[in-house]
């Protein structure tokens, strides 16, 4: 590890009945399903003030990814010119962050229900954020 | 480092006139500033594609965080009550990813001109992706 590389630790894990990233959607919204997501006891606290109804990005770690992927042929079809990973949502990149804007279905003490979430079951999160309605933004 | 540890590489990193966090805007639509993007040599090929005008994520490292704070008074002001910082927008978080819509002005090489972005000099940028307009997803 060297002097600028930086740790991330999970602050929860996905629950979800995609067990498989081939049979998963490439986006949350090409049909994915509800999930749930447990938030580790140590982050709990974090959670305040949200509220069914509300919209989040969540942010995960893509644990099977290829890291040394640069470029690819988008959605995997290989009649799509190669393209720079920074161009596309391709899993496989340099740091496997995965962006999903979900709306939260239900809380429950430390788990949240969320839908549409394409990231399979077993996925790290790392990091929730709500939607800032002033910008549209991410 | 434990085994559900994951190592975050920086691709690049922010050049910007902000050199102060306390003098940052708090979000990119409050004002911020255009900055430059330097990606590094050997993450340059995934850039393939972009182009000015595009509308792009930028992950970002918040280097100067403080990580071990769960609940704040959002945006520093002690007359807003104590929010979880997964409810909240605030650099101090468990993993301190920012999140920040820009649009590229120009491309030269591997560097990206940006605006709006409210990360200060020195930012470690460690993801970039496009805008979703299927979703207007982040």
């Amino acid at each position: 590890m060297s002097a600028t590389d930086f740790l991330l630790k999970p602050i929860g894990f996905v629950r979800s009945t995609l067990t498989n990233r081939g049979n998963a959607p490439r986006q949350g919204y090409e049909d994915a399903p509800e999930a749930w997501i447990e938030i580790e006891e140590a982050a709990a606290a974090a959670l305040e003030g949200l509220a069914a109804g509300d919209d989040i990005i969540v942010i995960t770690w893509f644990h099977q990814s290829k890291r040394d992927v640069l470029q690819v042929h988008p959605r995997g079809e290989i009649t799509n010119a190669i393209t720079g990973v920074f161009a596309t949502r391709s899993p496989d990149r340099p740091n496997p962050l995965g962006l999903h804007r979900v709306t939260i279905l239900q809380l429950q003490q430390n788990k949240l229900q969320v839908k549409p979430l394409e990231a399979i079951d077993g996925t790290p999160v790392v990091d929730i954020k709500p939607v800032l309605s002033a910008s549209e933004d991410a």
